[in-house]
């Protein structure tokens, strides 16, 4: 590992503006802002793939990967992450820093605490919880409605229990009433503190953070219960983007995390920003699949911060089209070519679907060891009929070496595409359920959406709020491009389900639940945490 | 503000030992401790208080002030804190971090997450709590008792409505059954923090702490729920001491922060480890006044670490002693000599009791504005009368320049005690009950104990599981030497009733209960949060 402050000075970042935290992990302070404002952006590449299956289809790997790629063939690039969070990490998932020869570092510290801005967000979203219950305790001079408060708690844990609760039990301990915790990157602050433009942006956006409802039915703000000062107070070093560095020295700007179903799943506004100015081109990724991920880069990340992508990097691999062609997850180590063919009407699906944003599409083959030449040449063929750019990624083995290809292939798209073609899909102008219909019927290719009686319900509050130009956010399981998770591949004539809607007002969009949404995940029978072992040194093992 | 790297090597500590958060805030490597460790230890003097009254005492003010006056009267003197706990900050309390001239800085960040050691022992505390139901809910091989799960969860924030909660409910999220949050500082993992010698003593404390007990009643621990070497992991930054300064650049160290109730309630053992190799002096504090706070730092920490305090700094004040002669907290600032000689028997027993450790005891009268000198000097006569050095401090309004008198003092204490003669009040040996009685004589002088059925019942436990070579914490209303807080001065004849014991075991303590212990707090009507603001430039006013 370099020092940070290395990193930082091939970035063309000096000292001053680092807040270091260690030898290898920097905050960049807003005195960077101020001298890099008026450069040039760098061309914005969005990472996407195909719908997730349960062989990994190595997203943060190829975006760390193609970033050190582009940085061996001569491009200057940032990449821009989200922070992984440390409740999935101790949990079923493990480490989400890369791997093989495409990871960022120093990866234990960034998968534990990191420079402490998820901590931060816990802490802001439990202040406004405790000053609500506090609030009603006190007196409640707003008239809270104990059983309309939409703002729970949160935790940066794994923990099924904390899932539905029931607060405020015993004498002096407040109202009892049911509640529960999310963990805390389903925090509507940790989207907030992705969207936001500075803290002034940051300041606003909690201000209008709904909380709840009175019991004459108008909604109450987190601005109400006079929260949102703290709240900055206790977000305003997180605000800051954090610089760390890839195994070949490439300089990453990892920021926030918000979750990918009930939140839009990009890391922050600010750190793509601060990467445009420091890079000719910063890869950057999005959650899950390009049906829900891409969309809402696009449409709502993209779209809030006047953002343009250059292109979109579609990941595949050869096991996530076979498991999309119908292979059962045992047999994916198997030819089975047949499947293959059938599954690639995934991946055509996510390409067409990227089109329809007016961002040029470049396949990256994310290649295992033991895949069959046969079924790599299937992909590409299919790529080629499509008259889509392909190549394949070997980022794990490789590193930066085996992505080069990726790297070429992706600079002729660069130098090539137009350029300000992007335009989000739908309009700010659109009713509610237009939005959604939109999305459903465009991108998911379903015939339409029925709400439930909840869902009307919401409906008929954002007519009566006025709020029909927020974005919708959808909450749909990654698996399928409908709503049910076993409709693999390529499926068509679904209805989607609409189950709930609710009002994330200081990110600014609806999210629309279509099935069971798991806000708080649970412990596996055999948690990640049991297999760490930190040694006589202080150096941890196993977090991988 | 001087760079924290300046203020290092002031102290004689290389660069290569710091890891900086920022420019201010520094982790102290255990590298350094390789360096230094062989070098004699300084003098550890330990600033404690009479009992705590509403109008404040300035015990941190004094330990802050004391260290600044010990450096400009020549004597290489580092300071050793407690962290400030967020919650607390934001709710009734407001800073911890000094004030006047007397401060430690950079005061926003140590008070909000400093470098993030309370929210990793909230981290690892959860873990072990969602690891717990996890393990009923994947077969509970263990046969845990639900109804006997005494590790609650823990959040560093004012909450009463987390007091006491159901957890579970809900198909498919665990076992439904009541528990409840603790604010952070209360967690026995921050006691652990501050107890253990090293990484490896922090995993054997860890391990042999009590989760619960099976159906059979057998104690089950954290050991073998599978948590220590996860929440090893979330701790190995949080055990490594920080280094801040004071507004006149005394090099301050700053870890751990344990309740003063349930827990013992002094900086960790490692942090004044650090210290006593750095300073020829070392200036510590304990929570709540001198029958709890002192008490514990003799016969819990120092006993543990094997450390032997060399003097004693008792800290009074006019009003705080006139409190403690009747007077009530309207009427204070009204002068009384009559109510002040009155309240002086506070300020005598807790000298007396300060002997009983073999401890010389400096008696600081720590200066208001308006203090009447005819009570001021009523204080000084009555410490001539008793043999014991006294000195005005001005700390507050005039920094070290204020404590020098005190300085002088404490160096004339400090050059002519034999040394040596610290003893803990009570054996190893004895009993918990017999410990819990001479804590009550001796320290409180009430009559006796009288245990209640639950009690009797911890005890039987204590027996039967041979744990009676355990320390006892008393918890204690601070405001009294007996268990009923209103009962002010030196009271006698009172029997100390204990409604529970509980096992401390990784800290090595059974903490004794009195009275009703809130290890929750709860928010007041006009939390510290509504006042704060955070400008346009991103710094924060209103916490002090």
């Amino acid at each position: 590992m370099r020092l940070i402050t290395e990193v930082a000075a091939a970035a063309g970042i000096s000292g001053e503006h680092l807040e270091l935290y260690g030898k290898y992990k920097s905050k960049l302070a807003p005195s960077l802002w101020e001298e890099v404002k008026n450069k040039p952006d760098g061309k914005l590449v969005l990472v996407t793939a195909v719908n997730p299956t349960p062989a990994g289809e190595g997203k943060t790997l190829t975006t760390i990967g193609l970033s050190q790629a582009l940085n061996a063939a001569g491009i200057k690039t940032v990449a821009a992450l989200r922070e992984p969070s440390l409740g999935p990490c101790l949990g079923m998932k493990g480490g989400a820093t890369g791997s093989g020869k495409a990871q960022i570092v120093p990866a234990d510290d960034i998968n534990l605490h990191f420079t402490g801005d998820i901590h931060a967000v816990t802490s802001a979203h439990n202040l406004l919880s405790a000053m609500i219950d506090n609030h009603i305790f006190q007196g409640n001079a707003l008239g809270l409605d104990p059983q309309r408060i939409v703002w729970k708690r949160v935790m940066d844990m794994n923990d099924r229990s904390l899932r539905n609760i029931v607060t405020g039990l015993g004498d002096g301990n407040g109202t009892v009433r049911e509640s529960g915790f999310q963990i805390t990157t389903a925090s509507e602050i940790m989207a907030v503190l992705c969207l936001c433009e500075d803290l002034a942006d940051l300041k606003k956006r909690l201000s209008r953070m709904l909380v709840g409802y009175d019991m004459l039915g108008q909604p109450v703000t987190a601005k109400e219960i006079g929260a949102v000062e703290a709240m900055t107070a206790l977000l305003k070093e997180a605000v800051k983007p954090n610089l760390v560095q890839t195994l070949e020295g490439t300089p990453v700007i990892i920021h926030g995390g918000p979750f990918a179903n009930i939140a839009h799943g990009c890391s922050s506004v600010i750190g793509t920003r601060y990467a445009l100015k420091l890079g000719e081109v910063v890869v950057t990724e999005a959650g899950f699949g390009a049906d829900l991920g891409a969309e809402k880069f696009m449409d709502i990340k993209c779209r809030q911060a006047g953002l343009s992508p250059a292109a979109a990097v579609l990941v595949v691999t050869v096991k996530s089209l076979k498991y999309n062609g119908g292979v059962r997850k045992e047999e994916l180590y198997e030819g089975n070519r047949a499947a293959l063919l059938l599954g690639l009407a995934n991946m055509e699906r996510h390409i067409e679907n990227l089109g329809k944003f007016g961002v040029p599409v470049l396949v990256a083959l994310n290649h295992f060891e033991g895949d069959a030449p046969d079924e790599v040449d299937a992909v590409l063929e299919a790529c080629r009929r499509l008259g889509v750019p392909a190549a394949v990624s070997k980022v794990w083995a490789e590193g930066g070496a085996g992505g080069l290809e990726l790297a070429r292939e992706l600079k002729k798209l660069l130098d090539h595409a137009p350029g300000g073609s992007f335009a989000p899909l739908y309009e700010d102008q659109l009713d509610i359920p237009s939005k959604i219909n939109k999305i459903v019927t465009e991108i998911y290719r379903g015939t339409g959406v029925a709400f439930s009686p909840a869902a009307k319900r919401s409906l008929a509050v954002i007519e009566k709020l006025g709020l029909q130009q927020l974005q919708v956010c959808m909450a749909k399981t990654p698996y399928s491009f409908s709503d049910q998770p076993r409709l693999l591949g390529a499926p068509e004539g679904f209805t989607m389900g609409v189950r709930d809607i609710t009002l994330s007002l200081g990110a600014g969009f609806a999210v629309v639940i279509t099935g069971n949404m798991v806000t708080m995940p649970g412990l596996p029978a055999k948690p990640a945490a049991e297999g760490l072992l930190v040694d006589e040194d202080g150096v941890l093992h196993g977090l991988e």
